[in-house]
This record gives structure tokens, sequence and C-alpha cells, in this order.
């Protein structure tokens, strides 16, 4: 057990402050990861405002986390010092259930265990990567490539996999046109690994202010879905939308865009029920599906992907003092288009 | 041009009447069916009646043939006189786009045309066939195995083909979890390819009055959905569920009985629209689709499949003078499964 500088929270929406946090002594199988930079999610200021039903106070959030190994465990063999690492959604899961057996951990039937606000199958209550150190099993930790630097690595453990998991599963490749609704943390991702992936990508969003950004990122089109005529011009236009905005979307109208046996896939989730009709999806016999974030070994294939096309995210870097000020900027789209913490400026 | 015995209806609603029609002259790739039998399917009623925007009257209904090759065109090679066929709810599609090279004719850019309340792209207005004849191009006849007859292969052309296309496309066979929710006319079928695809077969439905049919049709298992304790004791066991009902769900209680990764694919349409939670779709990455028949490739597929497994509808023939009367119990849910007319009982 040795003791490190983290941000927490204390209770429900109470301020991120600096303070020092225990970690669990190194069980066979951990590493220990010195932190170099924890991605901010939206997610986890969700759940620091315990938004998302009963949280665990005091948290420590972060599950984009990328770092150096410092320590191992007697049985580790994955990984030595100074193996360059990354942490996402997850630090456990049963491992013998069909789910993980085929390398979906997320859907583990005894319950996979979050990188924080979670519980370990010990009891133990987890804290995440807004911290100078974490532990965890070497099998949930990845190798980040050389070719990635940390900072823009740290992003690709939650954002980079939920968008690259369902651009993969729903057949984003050369041939194929992708549109991408909104272009935030998730969403700028989306069009890169799209474009990365050979798809002729799209942009669909209210406004058009990020238009140069989207081309930078590998889109050929940007179209404003405020402006009605976008829907009358690309009816029946692509194989996949990737939706990765939070706001409730008229269904049909998006539904539309789709060639026949076409999807749209949401990774952001509205917190009012969507409504759409059935003949809407009957007619092409299209899908609307939802994604949750992917497994170990396809974290590990979307980073190796990301190194080979030369693929970070786009981030701004923000010591651990602007970290507050930052969530306000988040809420409020304000960010291009990933906060990363420096957590060397945690306790500075 | 000949002409021959078919029940017409000659407005919105009104009642199907014996009486002559023309049958155009063979072109070069058509052949004559005498027809023999000819299901009732619930959407001849919705166009009859016009429930489902403008129809084209006087209207012969009709998509799901079984009769007789009697004459053939002067180049058709698929064919002879005398061999069994089937044609389902195409005629025609342009045979040149994407979607019909690869045998998803139903998508048919250039639209595809129906059996009966279509035109066709020499504006020529298709019948169908609750008729004595039909001529169509041999590339929209399927063969129909000796093993079937055919009175209980008619049913396939349409509800067949309905059930078999998403239980194939969303992977239903051994090992996998299949529920079909309401058991008429198409979810008896998708009962019964389920269960000969090698799935685990559920049936949910309101009442549990046809449990003994299930059995017999493959079911292991008939649950109510009237209980609420089958959506407990049923939650997370499903890879997929067959939707063939065409009244409002409550969809999230549905997915919620999906395993992770599993697929709600609609084949009943309700005309009010749906409501979800996108978390109901994205916790588990599931999938709600719809599927709209299928191609001409996959009906012969199907066909065969249901000859190889002693597969045919399970029906009522009925005389062409009880037409109308059976329409009464379609809307009432009171056939069991499908009604088929014996054409020779035309003006008989």
């Amino acid at each position: 057990m040795s003791r490190t500088a983290a941000l927490s929270a204390a209770s429900a929406g109470a301020p991120l402050q600096a303070t020092t946090i225990e970690t669990r002594e190194l069980r066979d199988d951990d590493v220990l990861i010195d932190v170099k930079f924890a991605g901010i999610c939206h997610s986890d200021i969700h759940q620091v405002r315990e938004e998302w039903g009963p949280a665990i106070f005091p948290m420590v959030p972060g599950h984009e986390i990328a770092g150096v190994v410092s320590e191992v465990g007697s049985g580790v063999t994955k990984y030595k010092v100074g193996d360059r690492v990354g942490v996402g959604c997850m630090v456990d899961s049963c491992g013998e259930c069909e789910y993980c057996k085929d390398g979906e951990e997320q859907f583990c039937t005894k319950g996979a265990v979050m990188t924080y606000n979670g519980e370990g199958y010990d009891g133990e209550k987890t804290k995440g990567g807004y911290s100078q150190q974490v532990v965890v099993s070497e099998r949930f930790a990845v190798r980040i490539p050389d070719a990635l630097e940390l900072d823009v690595a740290a992003p690709l453990l939650c954002a980079g996999i939920t968008t690259f998991n369902p651009l993969k599963r729903w057949g984003a490749g050369p041939g194929k046109k992708v549109a991408v609704v909104g272009m935030g943390g998730l969403g700028h991702m989306g069009v890169k690994f799209a474009a990365a992936l050979g798809a002729e990508v799209t942009v669909l969003s209210r406004s058009l202010a990020k238009q140069e950004d989207a081309k930078a990122f590998g889109a050929t089109d940007h179209r404003s879905t405020a402006d009605e005529q976008t829907f009358e011009d690309l009816k029946g236009s692509f194989d996949l939308i990737l939706n990765t905005v939070s706001a409730n979307l008229p269904v049909d109208a998006y539904l539309s865009l789709l060639k026949p046996l076409g999807a749209l896939v949401n990774v952001g989730a509205p917190s009012d029920p969507d409504t759409f009709a059935a003949f809407s999806l009957i007619g092409g016999s299209k899908v609307l599906a939802g994604s949750n974030i992917g497994g170990i070994a396809q974290t590990q294939e979307m980073l190796d992907f990301a190194a080979k096309h030369g693929i970070g995210a786009t981030i701004e870097t923000i010591s651990a003092d602007q970290v507050n000020e930052a969530y306000e900027k988040v809420v409020s789209s304000g960010v291009r288009y990933r906060y990363v913490i420096d957590t060397a400026t945690i306790g500075a």
C-alpha cells in the first residue's frame, strides 16, 4: 500500500480537489502504473454530479488513462517496468463467462468492474485515472505503441474504442459511406477512424463551425442538420450513421438517410425516450443499434490501428487546477476536442 | 392475351368478386402459370381496404402463389411446362443496380414491381394470385420442390421468406435462443424455421391458447406476455427476438429480454410510432431492426430448406366464395394459421 496524489470529489457535485489516496498493494497479476495523462470524458461529469444514479464518494474519476509501468506483481508476464500502457473503462471481469471468453468483457455476466465509481469483486472501491498512480491487473492494461504520444493516446481508451467498435462491427471500410453525427470528443474520433478504415465520411452537425477540422480529420463532406434540405439531399445515402450526440434526434429522419440494410448506431444517450416508426426500419431492412465501448483485445487492436495510421485524439492539455473549469466547457461543448489532464500537476 | 377467372375488388373496401381478367401475352422471358393455390396475407386486406395509401383498382390481390407452368416464352431457360413454381411479392426489378446484383431485388433502386397493386416498368397494372393464371418473368418465379405440396407451399412465398430472411441474417441456429413474438401467419412460420435452423425457440404471446401448436411447430417454451413475471424470468435470455405482431409493444421491455449483442427484429408494423430508451440499446450493444421479405435467390433457398425439413405452412384451404368471410377472420386473428384459396373454385 502506498499513497499517491489524485483529484477527488468529496460528494455529488462537489469540485474536484487535490488530495492523496491509497493504492492497493500489488497482487500477483497487478501492474503499478505511473499515470501521465488522463482524458476528461463527459461521463466523468455525469458520475461526479451523480446524474446516472447513486454514485460512490469520495470519487476519483478518469477512465482514459495513459502512463508507464513502474512496478509489476510477481506473476505478471505481459508487461515490464518502463512499458507504456493504457487503462480504459474496466479493470476486472470474471474471465470465465461466454462474453469474457469472447473478448467482450464489458458484457461479463458477473458484471465488469468499472475503473472508478465501482466496486471490485473483493469489495474494494475503485478509483480512476485523475491520479498519479493506479494499480490494475495486467489483463486490463493495454499496450500503447511507441508511435503514439501518451497525451493523445489517453482519450483513445474510451472515446477511441467507443467509436472504433461500432465502426468495425457495422462494416465501415472501403466503398462504404459513413456519417458521423456530432463532432465532439466521440465524434471527432469517429471521423478519424472511419476515414482511416477507408470509408467516405460525412459529418452531420447543427453548425458548420468545425468544417475545416472535419476535413483535416478525414471527412469529405459536412452538412448542417439545422437545414431541412440536408435530409432531402442525403436521403438513402449512408451505409452507416454513427450518432455521437446525446440530444434526442428525429430518429425517422436519420433512418431515412440510410441505404437499405444500413445501420444507425447510437453511442450518445439522450435521457428522454426516442420515438420511431416501425416502417422506417422495415421498408429497407434497416438497423437501429447501440454500442457500449469494446473488449480488451479490441482496445489493443484499436491502439495498434491508431498507431499505424498516425491517429491520436485532438486534445487540449490542462493542469489539475483547471479541471473544474474544464468540466463547464465540456458541458457547454467548448472543448476541441478532448481535455487531457497532465497528472504531474496534481498537488503541484 | 387471354382471359382467366380471378377474384377482384372493384374499389377500396369493396368485396372480392369473381370476374375474368386479361393476362398479358407472353414475353420472351415470361412463363404462364396455372395458379393452384393463393395464400391470404394480412397485407392483402390492408391494400384492398386502401389502408396503406392510394391503391389501384380494380385490384386482384395475392402474392403467395403456387402453381404449375403451362406455357413458356421463347427465351425461357429456367422452367418448362409442368414445372411447379411459386411467385411472391415481386414480379420485376431493374436487374442492374447494386441491390439486384446482390440478390436483394426488394431494394431495387428503380423500385421493384409489386405482384399486385403495382405498375410494371411499361405502365401495365399488376394483378395478383387470386386468379387461375398469372404471367410473370421466369426471373421472378421460384421452383417449388416436389417434397412440398402446393397448398402448404403457397404461404411460404411471403410469410415464409419474411421470417426466414431475418432468422438467417441475425444468426438463428444451433446454440442460439430465439423468441418469436406472436404466432399467427408469420409467427408460426418463424417458429418452424427457427427450430429447423437448430435454435431453441420460445413463443411469446398474450394468450397461451396455441401452446400445443407451438410445441408441434418446434418451440420448447411458450410464455404469456400478459404476465409481467415473464419479463422478469426471461431477462437477458435471447440472442434474437422476431416480432411478428403489428400492435405497439413496450420496446424497452422486449429489449431487456435480449442478451448483450442480441437483436429484436420487427416484421410486424404497428401504425403508431414506438418509443425506446437509448440506454436499452447502448448498455448491451443491442439491435433493433426491421426486415422486408427477401430476394429471389433467398426465396429459392428458403423453399429448398423447407422441403428438406418437411416444413410447409399450417393452412385452412377455402373456396373462392369464402374469401370475404376469411378476411374478417384474419383481422380478428381467427385463422390457424393461413387461409389458402383453392383457385379452381373461382367462378365455379
